[in-house]
């Protein structure tokens, strides 16, 4: 298949559509982004890369950053992770509050914030310094030891981050967070600081695509049964209120986040990450979307 | 692939199995299904079929039906039936009727009750004698000119079926029912009482692993983008609470009911029915979860 | 205390409200009322009556007719009712189905539809012709034989009551309707389309100012106990959404109708009606509401 | 009336429900309390006051608090309170986070936790040290300068409210708190530890059986239509779960506290305290609420 035709093609497309969507500003640092920017990488299993436009640009992953550390913790509990968090869609974001309160303190799946957060309570516990085991492992991931924090981001996001606070609270309030909510988030808001290219993201979404093996090592990180259960968590909680949408448009297990990013996969084939910093109205990158859609219909390759 | 090995292993890993569910007692008619069957049935998209145990009875598909009622109603409408059914996860079974109501009487997929009676409504708008095309069609799908509703099996549902009747008020009260509520209701009744056995659902499944088109006439029913968005409904949508837990272990678009049966299929590839009747708590079959988790395990082919 | 002055008063300050509210239009014929009226009547506990403008014109006691309805099941069902229906506020409107499902079919209180359905239903158990027995109660209330349903009104809810059928069949689904929804609703509809005039309201009201005694025939048809229950469920209840606001701006136990009634009372002292057809967004009488608080605090009497 | 009579046969029809209810635990320092201890102080309007057993004993006030902080914010604002906060009963426990979210951040009434955090939010904007100003308008209300916090039970509260630090960061996240959440929990739990016995509570209930006169000083503190708004939302939302209840069995103005003490008025006639640690299931003592219903009952005097 000739990738690079279909990439330009499909930067052509996604175009005109600058203007159509609003670059995050709920987090002050994020707003700053210049919005025409559109980057593209695929990375296929046999090793060959094909990148696009700023897709050497570094931005914030935001909530890509979930994947990661979900991946970690699922190596550290095993199946015990499932008993602080649950694999189901969370239906509408309007009910996230309520259904926690329903269901005592157990988030519905990690890849909303409140089971984010108890994923990141997992780290916490686990490890002396959990965001430089964090910055280790995204570094292990992409083979690139110069994976950062965005300080100010992570700073910015404290000082807006009310409803993540609240969140914290009421998980600890069920005994579902085991540390100080306080250190907690600091390790959240800094997670989801952290920066890459699209690259690095395809780069380090490779473990998903190769069943668990973290290719440049050849070191197995997951089984292949939980590479399938993340996979199939990426698959039906990864775009928010979108998941149902995300599914039937592009039909890969993936995460966005609202930095402008977005990384999939084809399990057995290849990882990608596209970037544009224009969201649509439930935040997700606008251009991104369109992308992968058009990739998984010019290539004809989706899970469906 | 040694297909009848494997699925021969399948039924005697599956049998212990028998007596830690419950045969459905919710309908008087269908607890009377005697509670020790199993049947299976693969049917490969190169036309062959590979069948086991119990996969010559008929038993009541239920559920299963609305994804035939959506395949014919998307026929009808195109995109314009997405303005009057979602295509979102529904969170918990608890909210149905609060999302029903939040979000003004559109439901959030096609594939819980509110939604599938939305879908029966179109039907009745379109046709002089609803019940009578829904036959043609499963005749169609199957090849198989028996294909009935169990009649006392429909007037069972429709003496106990107080909560659909509120549905379909309530849907009314919305505006999002066009019909009598009573036709409506008459028509879903009959339509959750079709009976099939295994070798008939596996056929009829047949259409969504084809890619829309029905191979025994290779008349193109639906387009490739049409069914992927069906694949992906399923997939997301298909199994009620369990949805989240039914992708990661098994890992392929389907449909349960609370008959006892399950259709899948591996889009591309095959399609596949199993059926047993004792239900676990979520009204999934307790022998058929575990059968489709274990083929896609031994063959090593699902979606992720 | 001057009434006849202070009722001139009260008309004389409302007049210029015309025009803000709207007449209830869901049920076609209420539509149809002249807008521009206003009744008001005060009946004291001593047996004086000082009526004012259009008290004597009948209209839809909608509604209002709860009340009744639930007093006359109290006498049946003593305190055997407050396990089929509660006595709790019902926080908005927006909660009502959801309530209903997670308190398992059990309605917050008697007031809301839910429970007056219930109500109804005890009613139709009790009764070999339910629908007379209400008549013949509220004649005797009223001191009036020519108390009457509106059949064109009784047949307009009907058509257009698909969420009271909703409401009707959800209850049923929980076992909390022992007879036939259809019978239940039939007869549910024709107490809402009930005609009064205000003089007859404030005087069917005197049941509850004088502590459960009938004062025509001096029959005590309520304990103390139970009259003082009533008056309290009307107080946090009557309102709808704006229970609390009354509660505050009027501080009487009271009951308000889509028809643009109210009935209020001070036990121990007096009861009222006034009715004007206006509504405002809450579907409360405009005038209606403005006249009690303006009564209440010209008077100097009220239960705070 | 010979209320002390009254007073002492309702201390003995009480006396067997020691054992029925249990203290408070969820605050370690309110589980130390010594169970056996009953209470009551009856304070007429026209100065004579009636105590009787554990009368002179301090508890905690826990939520009672929450009216004397109302009332003060109440002065300072006027009517623009009620654009921060509603008036009407919250429906269930459960629904207070959703409720909260549906309408925006402004939570239902001031009675209710997530309520009475936006009313200290606007004595902390008010005042330079809020709980100095706190203590000054407790003692001025019950003329007695020694009125205090606990500071251990503060620091308890503190040490357990995850959920009002989750309630603040919600309030927060809408801009409905404007102050550091921190400081405004600050303030909240040392209100909620203030100690005052039966006697010094009953005083200063009285401003609102007085009609908003501090009756001491014979100074006017809030209007008459203010005292009627304080009194109205004491009624419908002062029992929690159990404000229709109440309302009914006992049919006066008031508020409970965890603590096992409870405040009500009889507008114009009296204010009284009563005080029992033993709690029933909802948070309300045990002993205070027959005790209250057998008041209102025997002296015939209630609202009702």
């Amino acid at each position: 298949m000739d990738y690079p035709q279909i990439i330009t093609q499909i930067a052509t497309q996604v175009n005109p559509l600058f203007g159509q969507g609003k670059v995050a500003d709920y987090i002050p640092e994020l707003g700053k982004v210049p919005p025409e920017q559109f980057g593209f990488c695929l990375h296929l299993n046999d090793g060959q890369v094909f990148a696009h436009g700023h897709s050497g640009v570094k931005f914030s992953i935001q909530s890509i950053s979930k994947v990661f550390t979900l991946s970690l913790a699922f190596q550290l509990m095993g199946e015990d992770l499932w008993k602080r968090v649950g694999v189901e869609p969370s239906g509408t974001a309007f009910n996230s509050l309520m259904q926690l309160e329903y269901e005592k303190g157990i988030p519905r799946n990690p890849l909303i914030n409140a089971g984010a957060l108890v994923v990141t309570d997992i780290l916490v516990s686990a490890f002396q310094d959990p965001k430089a085991e964090i910055l280790r492992y995204l570094r292990l991931l992409t083979g690139n030891d110069c994976i950062q924090f965005n300080a100010s981001v992570a700073q910015s996001e404290r000082n807006s981050g009310y409803r993540n606070y609240a969140l914290g609270y009421f998980l600890k309030s069920f005994g579902n967070l085991h540390n100080d909510v306080e250190q907690v988030l600091d390790v959240y808001f800094h997670q989801c600081a952290v920066e890459m290219t699209c690259v690095e993201l395809a780069a380090a979404m490779q473990l998903f695509s190769h069943h668990g093996v973290e290719p440049h090592s050849g070191q197995r990180l997951l089984t292949m049964s939980q590479t399938k259960r993340l996979n199939a968590v990426m698959q039906t909680c990864g775009f928010y209120d979108e998941a149902g949408e995300f599914t039937f448009a592009v039909g890969l297990p993936g995460k966005s986040g609202v930095g402008g990013g977005i990384a999939a996969l084809l399990p057995g084939q290849y990882s990608l990450a596209v970037w544009s910093p224009e969201l649509n109205k439930k935040g997700n990158s606008v251009l991104g979307m369109k992308a992968l859609e058009l990739f998984t219909t010019l290539t004809g390759r989706s899970v469906f």
